[in-house]
Protein backbone atom coordinates (compact mmCIF):
# COMPACT_ATOMS: atom_id res chain seq x y z
CA UNK A 1 0.00 0.00 0.00
CA UNK A 2 1.13 3.56 -0.43
CA UNK A 3 0.01 6.96 1.09
CA UNK A 4 0.28 10.13 -0.70
CA UNK A 5 1.23 12.87 2.06
CA UNK A 6 3.13 15.17 3.61
CA UNK A 7 5.10 14.69 6.92
CA UNK A 8 4.32 17.64 9.38
CA UNK A 9 0.41 18.46 8.00
CA UNK A 10 -2.56 18.13 9.93
CA UNK A 11 -4.52 15.49 7.93
CA UNK A 12 -1.39 13.06 6.72
CA UNK A 13 -0.32 13.80 11.13
CA UNK A 14 -3.79 11.91 11.51
CA UNK A 15 -3.44 8.95 9.55
CA UNK A 16 0.29 8.24 10.05
CA UNK A 17 -0.73 8.22 13.80
CA UNK A 18 -3.33 5.78 13.14
CA UNK A 19 -0.87 3.49 11.19
CA UNK A 20 1.63 3.69 14.25
CA UNK A 21 -1.39 2.47 16.78
CA UNK A 22 -2.22 -0.32 14.54
CA UNK A 23 1.50 -1.63 14.09
CA UNK A 24 1.26 -1.01 9.99
CA UNK A 25 4.11 1.57 9.59
CA UNK A 26 6.46 -0.80 7.92
CA UNK A 27 3.67 -2.43 5.43
CA UNK A 28 3.35 1.78 3.74
CA UNK A 29 5.31 3.11 1.27
CA UNK A 30 5.03 6.74 1.65
CA UNK A 31 5.09 9.02 -1.72
CA UNK A 32 5.97 12.41 -0.85
CA UNK A 33 3.56 15.43 -2.44
CA UNK A 34 4.66 19.30 -3.02
CA UNK A 35 1.31 20.69 -1.23
CA UNK A 36 3.49 23.73 -1.10
CA UNK A 37 4.02 23.75 -4.44
CA UNK A 38 0.08 23.00 -5.24
CA UNK A 39 0.68 19.49 -6.74
CA UNK A 40 -2.28 18.19 -5.19
CA UNK A 41 -4.13 20.94 -7.24
CA UNK A 42 -2.67 19.44 -10.44
CA UNK A 43 -4.72 17.37 -12.96
CA UNK A 44 -2.22 14.36 -12.27
CA UNK A 45 -3.21 14.01 -8.77
CA UNK A 46 -6.93 15.13 -9.45
CA UNK A 47 -7.99 12.39 -11.35
CA UNK A 48 -6.10 10.18 -8.83
CA UNK A 49 -7.54 11.73 -5.89
CA UNK A 50 -10.71 14.14 -6.65
CA UNK A 51 -10.73 15.79 -3.11
CA UNK A 52 -6.93 17.18 -3.91
CA UNK A 53 -6.21 16.30 -0.70
CA UNK A 54 -3.60 14.33 1.40
CA UNK A 55 -3.24 12.19 2.67
CA UNK A 56 -4.48 9.42 0.08
CA UNK A 57 -4.22 5.68 0.37
CA UNK A 58 -3.56 3.60 -2.66
CA UNK A 59 -4.20 0.25 -2.33
CA UNK A 60 -2.57 -2.68 -4.40
CA UNK A 61 -5.26 -2.78 -7.07
CA UNK A 62 -4.65 0.88 -7.41
CA UNK A 63 -7.66 2.39 -6.01
CA UNK A 64 -7.46 5.35 -4.18
CA UNK A 65 -8.94 6.00 -0.90
CA UNK A 66 -8.97 9.45 0.48
CA UNK A 67 -10.65 10.95 3.62
CA UNK A 68 -9.22 10.41 6.75
CA UNK A 69 -12.43 8.64 8.39
CA UNK A 70 -12.41 6.30 5.84
CA UNK A 71 -8.54 5.48 5.12
CA UNK A 72 -8.95 5.32 9.42
CA UNK A 73 -11.50 2.67 8.71
CA UNK A 74 -9.56 0.75 6.23
CA UNK A 75 -6.61 0.13 8.22
CA UNK A 76 -8.21 -0.61 11.37
CA UNK A 77 -10.66 -3.24 9.85
CA UNK A 78 -7.84 -5.17 7.63
CA UNK A 79 -6.53 -6.87 10.77
CA UNK A 80 -10.03 -8.21 11.83
CA UNK A 81 -9.35 -6.29 15.01
CA UNK A 82 -10.31 -2.74 15.00
CA UNK A 83 -9.27 -0.67 18.06
CA UNK A 84 -9.71 2.27 16.61
CA UNK A 85 -13.43 3.12 15.37
CA UNK A 86 -15.44 0.55 17.98
CA UNK A 87 -16.09 -3.04 17.77
CA UNK A 88 -20.28 -2.75 18.89
CA UNK A 89 -22.75 -0.81 17.50
CA UNK A 90 -22.59 1.53 20.34
CA UNK A 91 -18.73 2.08 20.11
CA UNK A 92 -19.13 3.13 16.78
CA UNK A 93 -21.79 5.02 17.27
CA UNK A 94 -19.98 7.22 19.74
CA UNK A 95 -16.38 7.37 18.26
CA UNK A 96 -18.16 8.22 14.90
CA UNK A 97 -19.73 11.07 16.52
CA UNK A 98 -17.09 12.21 18.67
CA UNK A 99 -14.84 11.71 15.73
CA UNK A 100 -17.09 14.67 13.27
CA UNK A 101 -16.96 16.95 16.18
CA UNK A 102 -13.38 16.59 16.30
CA UNK A 103 -13.23 17.16 12.83
CA UNK A 104 -16.41 20.16 12.78
CA UNK A 105 -15.61 21.80 15.95
CA UNK A 106 -11.79 22.00 16.12
CA UNK A 107 -9.43 21.05 13.28
CA UNK A 108 -11.21 21.99 10.02
CA UNK A 109 -12.24 24.84 11.92
CA UNK A 110 -8.19 25.78 12.37
CA UNK A 111 -7.58 24.52 9.00
CA UNK A 112 -10.10 27.16 7.52
CA UNK A 113 -8.90 30.32 9.74
CA UNK A 114 -5.23 29.06 8.59
CA UNK A 115 -6.31 29.34 5.09
CA UNK A 116 -8.66 32.34 5.18
CA UNK A 117 -7.37 34.85 8.09
CA UNK A 118 -3.87 34.16 7.53
CA UNK A 119 -1.75 33.92 4.59
CA UNK A 120 -1.85 30.36 4.68
CA UNK A 121 -0.07 28.36 2.15
CA UNK A 122 0.74 31.40 0.23
CA UNK A 123 -1.26 34.04 -2.41
CA UNK A 124 -0.49 31.18 -4.98
CA UNK A 125 -2.65 28.59 -3.68
CA UNK A 126 -5.04 30.74 -1.28
CA UNK A 127 -6.82 32.55 -4.51
CA UNK A 128 -9.99 32.57 -1.94
CA UNK A 129 -9.84 33.83 1.03
CA UNK A 130 -12.36 35.24 3.45
CA UNK A 131 -11.12 37.16 6.42
CA UNK A 132 -14.23 37.44 8.62
CA UNK A 133 -15.27 34.11 7.74
CA UNK A 134 -11.63 32.90 8.77
CA UNK A 135 -12.21 34.77 12.28
CA UNK A 136 -15.06 33.12 12.80
CA UNK A 137 -13.67 30.15 12.55
CA UNK A 138 -11.22 30.69 14.83
CA UNK A 139 -14.31 31.39 17.35
CA UNK A 140 -15.26 28.30 15.86
CA UNK A 141 -11.96 26.60 17.04
CA UNK A 142 -11.38 27.77 20.35
CA UNK A 143 -15.47 26.56 21.24
CA UNK A 144 -14.35 23.16 20.30
CA UNK A 145 -11.65 23.01 22.43
CA UNK A 146 -13.55 24.13 25.48
CA UNK A 147 -15.86 21.72 24.42
CA UNK A 148 -13.73 19.07 24.62
CA UNK A 149 -12.46 20.08 27.90
CA UNK A 150 -15.85 19.26 29.01
CA UNK A 151 -16.00 15.99 27.65
CA UNK A 152 -12.55 15.15 29.11
CA UNK A 153 -13.70 16.29 32.47
CA UNK A 154 -15.46 12.82 32.26
CA UNK A 155 -14.01 10.41 30.53
CA UNK A 156 -10.42 9.77 29.81
CA UNK A 157 -10.53 9.49 26.21
CA UNK A 158 -12.80 11.63 23.84
CA UNK A 159 -15.12 8.41 23.38
CA UNK A 160 -14.65 7.04 26.80
CA UNK A 161 -12.22 4.59 28.47
CA UNK A 162 -10.46 3.52 25.22
CA UNK A 163 -8.56 5.79 23.08
CA UNK A 164 -9.74 5.78 19.30
CA UNK A 165 -9.95 7.65 16.02
CA UNK A 166 -11.59 11.16 17.68
CA UNK A 167 -8.38 11.14 20.24
CA UNK A 168 -6.44 11.29 17.15
CA UNK A 169 -7.98 13.83 15.09
CA UNK A 170 -8.52 16.25 18.22
CA UNK A 171 -4.78 15.64 18.83
CA UNK A 172 -4.22 16.77 15.40
CA UNK A 173 -6.31 20.09 15.20
CA UNK A 174 -4.82 20.54 19.02
CA UNK A 175 -1.55 20.73 17.46
CA UNK A 176 -2.04 22.55 14.07
CA UNK A 177 -4.30 25.49 15.88
CA UNK A 178 -1.47 25.53 17.65
CA UNK A 179 0.75 25.75 14.58
CA UNK A 180 -1.77 28.37 13.36
CA UNK A 181 -1.62 30.32 16.68
CA UNK A 182 -4.90 29.64 18.04
CA UNK A 183 -4.00 29.96 21.77
CA UNK A 184 -5.77 27.12 23.58
CA UNK A 185 -7.66 29.35 26.43
CA UNK A 186 -6.25 29.18 29.70
CA UNK A 187 -8.31 26.53 32.47
CA UNK A 188 -8.57 24.37 29.93
CA UNK A 189 -7.13 21.88 32.26
CA UNK A 190 -9.04 18.33 31.37
CA UNK A 191 -7.65 18.73 27.85
CA UNK A 192 -4.11 19.30 29.14
CA UNK A 193 -4.30 16.16 30.73
CA UNK A 194 -5.46 14.37 27.97
CA UNK A 195 -2.73 15.87 25.32
CA UNK A 196 -0.02 15.13 27.49
CA UNK A 197 -1.43 11.56 27.76
CA UNK A 198 -1.64 10.99 24.19
CA UNK A 199 1.59 12.86 23.40
CA UNK A 200 3.00 10.20 25.86
CA UNK A 201 1.49 7.69 23.10
CA UNK A 202 4.47 6.06 20.78
CA UNK A 203 2.73 6.66 18.13
CA UNK A 204 2.52 10.51 18.62
CA UNK A 205 6.13 10.12 17.46
CA UNK A 206 5.02 9.05 14.13
CA UNK A 207 3.52 12.40 13.12
CA UNK B 1 -35.09 4.61 21.38
CA UNK B 2 -36.52 8.19 20.28
CA UNK B 3 -35.30 10.32 17.41
CA UNK B 4 -35.17 14.12 18.19
CA UNK B 5 -36.00 15.57 15.05
CA UNK B 6 -38.31 17.96 12.62
CA UNK B 7 -39.66 16.11 9.45
CA UNK B 8 -38.91 17.67 6.10
CA UNK B 9 -35.46 19.11 7.12
CA UNK B 10 -32.07 17.54 4.91
CA UNK B 11 -30.49 15.63 8.04
CA UNK B 12 -33.45 14.15 9.47
CA UNK B 13 -34.23 13.17 6.02
CA UNK B 14 -30.97 11.27 6.21
CA UNK B 15 -31.76 9.27 9.23
CA UNK B 16 -35.59 8.48 8.34
CA UNK B 17 -34.63 6.97 5.32
CA UNK B 18 -31.50 4.95 7.02
CA UNK B 19 -34.31 3.41 9.37
CA UNK B 20 -36.54 2.78 6.84
CA UNK B 21 -33.79 0.79 4.50
CA UNK B 22 -33.24 -1.25 8.23
CA UNK B 23 -37.05 -1.75 8.53
CA UNK B 24 -37.13 0.02 12.00
CA UNK B 25 -39.27 2.81 11.66
CA UNK B 26 -41.89 1.07 14.35
CA UNK B 27 -38.87 0.89 16.79
CA UNK B 28 -38.35 4.70 16.95
CA UNK B 29 -40.34 7.10 18.65
CA UNK B 30 -40.19 10.83 17.08
CA UNK B 31 -40.25 13.66 19.53
CA UNK B 32 -40.30 17.00 17.25
CA UNK B 33 -37.82 20.03 17.60
CA UNK B 34 -39.26 23.30 16.87
CA UNK B 35 -35.85 24.39 14.47
CA UNK B 36 -37.66 27.32 13.19
CA UNK B 37 -38.27 28.43 16.58
CA UNK B 38 -34.90 28.12 17.82
CA UNK B 39 -35.31 25.39 20.44
CA UNK B 40 -32.21 23.19 19.00
CA UNK B 41 -30.44 26.44 20.02
CA UNK B 42 -31.44 26.79 23.47
CA UNK B 43 -30.39 25.77 27.10
CA UNK B 44 -32.21 22.39 27.37
CA UNK B 45 -31.99 21.10 24.01
CA UNK B 46 -27.80 21.88 23.94
CA UNK B 47 -27.46 20.14 27.50
CA UNK B 48 -28.40 16.97 25.79
CA UNK B 49 -27.01 17.71 22.27
CA UNK B 50 -23.95 20.05 22.66
CA UNK B 51 -23.98 20.16 18.52
CA UNK B 52 -27.47 21.71 18.63
CA UNK B 53 -28.65 20.07 15.34
CA UNK B 54 -31.20 17.68 14.51
CA UNK B 55 -31.25 14.92 14.23
CA UNK B 56 -30.51 13.58 17.21
CA UNK B 57 -30.77 9.93 18.68
CA UNK B 58 -31.76 8.91 22.44
CA UNK B 59 -30.80 5.20 23.45
CA UNK B 60 -32.79 3.65 25.67
CA UNK B 61 -30.11 3.98 28.78
CA UNK B 62 -30.25 7.94 27.56
CA UNK B 63 -27.09 8.24 25.73
CA UNK B 64 -27.76 10.22 22.82
CA UNK B 65 -26.04 10.24 19.66
CA UNK B 66 -25.42 13.02 16.79
CA UNK B 67 -24.30 13.40 13.75
CA UNK B 68 -25.81 11.32 10.74
CA UNK B 69 -22.86 9.32 10.12
CA UNK B 70 -22.52 8.28 14.15
CA UNK B 71 -26.47 7.54 14.58
CA UNK B 72 -26.01 5.13 10.90
CA UNK B 73 -23.47 3.44 11.98
CA UNK B 74 -25.33 2.79 14.89
CA UNK B 75 -28.56 1.84 13.08
CA UNK B 76 -26.97 -0.46 10.61
CA UNK B 77 -24.98 -2.16 13.67
CA UNK B 78 -27.46 -2.93 15.66
CA UNK B 79 -28.92 -6.07 13.78
CA UNK B 80 -25.47 -7.83 13.46
CA UNK B 81 -26.27 -7.43 9.35
CA UNK B 82 -24.97 -3.86 7.84
CA UNK B 83 -26.42 -3.47 4.58
CA UNK B 84 -25.32 0.79 4.20
CA UNK B 85 -22.33 0.93 5.74
CA UNK B 86 -20.25 -1.80 4.34
CA UNK B 87 -18.87 -5.26 5.76
CA UNK B 88 -15.34 -5.30 4.77
CA UNK B 89 -12.78 -3.02 5.01
CA UNK B 90 -12.51 -1.80 1.46
CA UNK B 91 -16.30 -0.98 1.56
CA UNK B 92 -16.45 0.58 4.53
CA UNK B 93 -13.53 2.93 3.17
CA UNK B 94 -15.17 3.41 -0.41
CA UNK B 95 -18.54 4.03 2.16
CA UNK B 96 -16.89 6.32 4.31
CA UNK B 97 -15.09 8.08 1.33
CA UNK B 98 -18.14 8.71 -0.30
CA UNK B 99 -20.25 9.54 2.57
CA UNK B 100 -17.83 12.69 3.34
CA UNK B 101 -17.66 13.61 -0.24
CA UNK B 102 -21.26 13.71 -0.14
CA UNK B 103 -21.97 15.27 2.63
CA UNK B 104 -18.67 18.01 2.44
CA UNK B 105 -19.25 18.71 -1.52
CA UNK B 106 -23.01 18.48 -1.81
CA UNK B 107 -25.34 18.44 1.22
CA UNK B 108 -23.03 20.65 3.74
CA UNK B 109 -22.05 23.37 1.04
CA UNK B 110 -25.67 23.44 -0.31
CA UNK B 111 -26.89 23.97 3.82
CA UNK B 112 -24.21 26.83 3.80
CA UNK B 113 -25.13 28.63 0.85
CA UNK B 114 -29.20 28.59 2.27
CA UNK B 115 -27.60 29.94 5.92
CA UNK B 116 -25.47 32.32 4.48
CA UNK B 117 -26.75 33.67 1.42
CA UNK B 118 -30.15 33.34 1.28
CA UNK B 119 -32.83 34.66 4.20
CA UNK B 120 -32.26 31.12 5.43
CA UNK B 121 -34.53 30.69 8.32
CA UNK B 122 -34.58 34.24 8.99
CA UNK B 123 -32.86 36.79 10.83
CA UNK B 124 -33.49 35.61 14.11
CA UNK B 125 -31.80 32.17 13.92
CA UNK B 126 -29.17 33.50 11.10
CA UNK B 127 -27.67 35.70 13.19
CA UNK B 128 -24.25 35.77 11.62
CA UNK B 129 -24.45 35.72 7.47
CA UNK B 130 -21.54 36.05 4.92
CA UNK B 131 -23.01 36.50 1.83
CA UNK B 132 -20.13 36.32 -0.41
CA UNK B 133 -19.15 32.84 1.45
CA UNK B 134 -22.66 31.41 0.56
CA UNK B 135 -22.64 32.30 -2.99
CA UNK B 136 -18.81 30.62 -3.18
CA UNK B 137 -20.28 27.45 -1.30
CA UNK B 138 -23.34 27.40 -3.68
CA UNK B 139 -20.91 26.86 -6.37
CA UNK B 140 -19.31 24.40 -4.42
CA UNK B 141 -22.36 22.35 -4.73
CA UNK B 142 -22.60 22.41 -7.91
CA UNK B 143 -19.26 21.14 -8.25
CA UNK B 144 -20.33 18.31 -6.01
CA UNK B 145 -23.17 17.43 -8.40
CA UNK B 146 -20.96 17.06 -11.13
CA UNK B 147 -18.32 15.35 -9.65
CA UNK B 148 -21.51 12.68 -8.36
CA UNK B 149 -22.34 12.61 -12.23
CA UNK B 150 -18.94 11.36 -12.85
CA UNK B 151 -19.02 8.90 -10.57
CA UNK B 152 -22.58 7.43 -11.42
CA UNK B 153 -20.79 6.98 -14.70
CA UNK B 154 -18.55 4.25 -13.62
CA UNK B 155 -21.27 2.88 -11.00
CA UNK B 156 -24.87 2.43 -10.22
CA UNK B 157 -24.35 3.50 -6.50
CA UNK B 158 -21.91 6.34 -5.27
CA UNK B 159 -20.04 3.32 -3.53
CA UNK B 160 -20.27 0.61 -6.36
CA UNK B 161 -23.20 -2.10 -6.72
CA UNK B 162 -24.89 -1.38 -3.67
CA UNK B 163 -26.53 1.17 -2.24
CA UNK B 164 -25.35 2.62 0.87
CA UNK B 165 -25.45 5.56 3.32
CA UNK B 166 -23.78 7.65 1.20
CA UNK B 167 -26.46 7.59 -1.40
CA UNK B 168 -29.31 8.63 0.90
CA UNK B 169 -26.47 11.83 1.95
CA UNK B 170 -26.45 12.59 -1.50
CA UNK B 171 -29.92 12.36 -1.93
CA UNK B 172 -30.76 14.33 0.80
CA UNK B 173 -27.99 16.63 -0.52
CA UNK B 174 -29.52 17.17 -3.70
CA UNK B 175 -33.41 17.41 -2.68
CA UNK B 176 -32.03 20.08 -0.22
CA UNK B 177 -30.30 21.88 -3.32
CA UNK B 178 -33.21 22.11 -5.20
CA UNK B 179 -35.29 23.45 -1.84
CA UNK B 180 -32.55 25.94 -2.17
CA UNK B 181 -33.04 27.08 -5.40
CA UNK B 182 -29.32 25.30 -6.34
CA UNK B 183 -30.41 24.08 -10.00
CA UNK B 184 -28.63 20.72 -10.74
CA UNK B 185 -26.46 21.60 -14.28
CA UNK B 186 -28.38 20.68 -17.34
CA UNK B 187 -26.61 17.39 -19.09
CA UNK B 188 -25.89 15.34 -15.35
CA UNK B 189 -27.86 12.21 -16.66
CA UNK B 190 -26.37 10.10 -14.29
CA UNK B 191 -27.07 11.47 -11.69
CA UNK B 192 -30.54 12.31 -12.80
CA UNK B 193 -31.02 8.54 -13.36
CA UNK B 194 -29.69 7.55 -10.48
CA UNK B 195 -31.84 10.11 -8.45
CA UNK B 196 -35.09 8.26 -10.19
CA UNK B 197 -33.41 4.84 -9.09
CA UNK B 198 -32.62 6.39 -5.28
CA UNK B 199 -36.26 8.07 -5.15
CA UNK B 200 -38.42 4.97 -6.59
CA UNK B 201 -37.35 2.97 -3.22
CA UNK B 202 -39.21 2.42 -0.58
CA UNK B 203 -37.39 4.18 2.09
CA UNK B 204 -37.79 7.30 -0.01
CA UNK B 205 -40.97 7.60 0.92
CA UNK B 206 -40.11 8.40 4.70
CA UNK B 207 -38.71 11.50 4.76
Amino acid sequence: MKIYDIKGFPNPARVRMALAEKGMMDRITFVGVDVPGGEHRQPAFLARNPSGTVPALELDDGTMISECTAITEYLDHLDGNPTLTGNTARERAIIHMMQRRAEAGLLDAATDYFHHATPGLGPDLESYQNKEWGEMRRERAIAGMRYLDSVLAERPYLAGDAFSMADITAFAGLNFAGFAKIETPAGLSHLEAWRARVAARASAAAV
